[in-house]
């Protein structure tokens, strides 16, 4: 019985092997080494704690002054991982594009734009943390909302993740934002462009293409779609401006879907909740969707038809 | 090169150390402690091994007598990383309110008061495991409901939560619901009251908010949100009861909105998929939305348009 | 003040206990074996090592040749663990139904099914890869997809998950699938039946029930429900075809429900978003849904009521 699931087992890893070594897409590098979504993700997260210290950190630090060398010294760590990562993916996805020497430059460059970037990051993400506070009656105080809000997370990786994007480092983004939108169900691609005091809220089912432009003070619930009208084209479409444009000031209510790359929601502009937008909104506009038709039947009247009133 | 990069890291550090120095929201404590996720978190499914022995433990435990000694056992240890988590987020949100002999017998009444909820959690969570497999044909057994289900996670997270909640312990009870959040795409808030046999199918997208009341017998599908009709007013609204009031055997189908504080949904109403509901709804009623025009459209016919029928 | 909290930690566990041992439904073993959560899931992320080794797996291997040894290697180990979980499981849920024996024969037999359909998974992933890729104008490379895209993640988990539900092993199946479901809010269902190159776009909130059949070429998008009419039976309706067939070719736009048991989407139809299906759907149909009536108000005229056009 034993033997004959050994010899089960090595054809089956045989077969396996062979397909993989055949196929177009699957990749297979001389040393085996390929970007660790692990390690990627242990960046994002000590990002994290240099960015908001008092949170995640356990002791590691104690006060204002000592926050400053434990800040050198985990960022300095998480720029030389960072830079391993830059480099493994640029040569898992080089086609013979960069030279070694380019690609070593590159990881240098990418870890030099990112310390330049991270305390705007820091100094966004507290603006977006009192926005949040400010517009949620069920927030106690500002430290929940950093310690756990799915919406502060999801923007806090989109911030960092953003950054690589706009350098053009393969992959990395993307396990970036995939990662959040694991934990938090919110889907914001780092191509999109986002203003200060950003607010989600709950958030699961949110969706931001990667060439949505988002102003200032925009709030958006659960289950918002901001989109492309059309997807049918694939890969053409590819750079090509197709999710709304969303001006300073708007709120968006959960469920709502605005779709298309010319759309323009404009500035301080209401979206009710589940409306579907495929052309643009005026500035100050408010948006509401008279629902459908709900029909009451009960037990006595059998059937009792009315237009909900809103 | 080298040395270029650790100066940037350098100023980097010194201008996010400044920052959040400065910042009128960020967290400083001069041990440098703060209330801890992980542990929480660990706290809630080490409680989870207390209340499903059976199910999460390996073989920590060998029958009904000695399940007892490991209850105990891990109890007690929880008790104590609980009152040490107590202790801290008192601590950490304290403006003085609090002497340090207050919090001491705080972080203990806590303690006594989880003991003495969990009997009746551990029930309730046996009756909404009973009506979750009652009510779903998909459910093999009981047992793949307790072990694997998110809503019974998302569920045993609340009750839990809920005592800490009721108990004014800060972080710690939305610490906890947001982990079930991100783990299930359930997200109810501790603060809600919800009442025996309540059922979550699927579950994704579910929000539940802070002021809900839930009877019992009550079923919800993904995607139902039990609303505030407006945050508008943001922290202004905090303590007023702005979600609805959900009666017994209520079901309410997927995609389901129901907003605002004086709406209630009458006893035994069954709310159909996709309603938007403003506005209280009578015991016994059968709402059903008409969906709306369906276009379809064909190669051959090009254009069919017809009033979908339900 | 110890020693009443130990009194009361105690009393708590002798409560827990007792309720726990007269409970119906609460399983209890001799040996305090059942099966693990954490252990399944390893297995299930070492297929995924085994089925796509250049992304997921360090330095394990080297070059194809050292592929083949390395997926040898490890699928022997996880179809030994596998087999323990298969006979825990079989044990944890067998009433008297099989003997020890008839346990250690199916654990082996599961084994060897899972290696005679792994190669043609592993070909059915690599054509789900191919179709992502082509229909997303945001994915930059097929690697990226298959290292961070949930909706992969889903179909992987879904593939490996049917082998077991088709072997009608208790409990592992919906484990793995709700695994999947936890980290992409994507809940499809171990039983459903589906064809190639199947492609998830987004993903969170998709619910696909246990008796759903889709054909090949199928694509959905985020918040997609293929659900039953009605669950109100419960556990009568166990084994019944209660959830919809999808033909080949069929793309179903985000946030559309289809229910029914009868319910056919004919060959290359396209529904569009927020669709609500009860009926049929003939081949090649274009279903566009006629969005709600919206009304827009602004500041200058107050209000301005008009039919949205699509």
């Amino acid at each position: 019985m034993i033997e004959k699931n050994e010899k089960i087992i090595k054809n089956c890893a045989g077969t396996l092997g062979d397909f993989y070594a055949d196929s177009e897409i699957f990749h297979s590098t001389d040393d085996g080494i390929h970007p660790s979504r692990d390690d990627i993700i242990s960046i994002l997260l000590d990002l994290r704690k240099i960015v908001f210290p008092g949170y995640f950190c356990g002791g590691e630090y104690n006060c204002a002054e000592s926050y400053k060398t434990f800040a050198e010294k985990l960022l300095c760590d998480v720029c030389h991982r960072l830079s391993e990562q830059v480099k493994i993916a640029m040569r898992f996805e080089n086609d013979g594009e960069y030279s070694e020497e380019q690609i070593d430059e590159k990881s240098d460059d990418v870890c030099r734009v990112l310390c330049s970037e991270l305390p705007s990051i820091q100094q966004k993400l507290e603006k977006d943390v009192k926005a949040t506070f400010n517009g949620d009656p069920a927030a106690k105080n500002t430290d929940e909302i950093i310690i756990s809000y799915p919406g502060i997370l999801a923007i806090f990786t989109y911030r960092i993740a953003h950054v690589f994007y706009k350098e053009n480092v393969p992959l990395i983004p993307r396990i970036m934002t995939e990662y959040a939108h694991s934990r938090t169900g919110i889907d914001i691609n780092a191509g999109a462009e986002i203003g200060e005091n950003f607010v989600i809220d709950h958030g699961t089912g949110i969706v931001i293409g990667e060439t949505t432009e988002i102003g200032n003070n925009v709030k958006l619930y659960q289950g918002v779609t901001l989109g492309a009208l059309s997807t049918r084209k694939g890969q053409e479409l590819s750079g090509v401006k197709r999710h709304p444009t969303i001006c300073d000031n708007v709120t968006i209510y959960s469920g709502s879907t605005i779709l298309g790359g010319k759309t323009v929601i404009g500035e301080g502009a209401i979206i009710g909740g589940n409306a579907f937008i495929t052309q643009s909104v005026l500035p100050k506009t408010k948006v509401i969707v008279k629902p459908s038709e709900h029909i009451f039947k009960t037990d006595e009247t059998n059937v009792e038809i009315g237009l909900w009133e809103i």
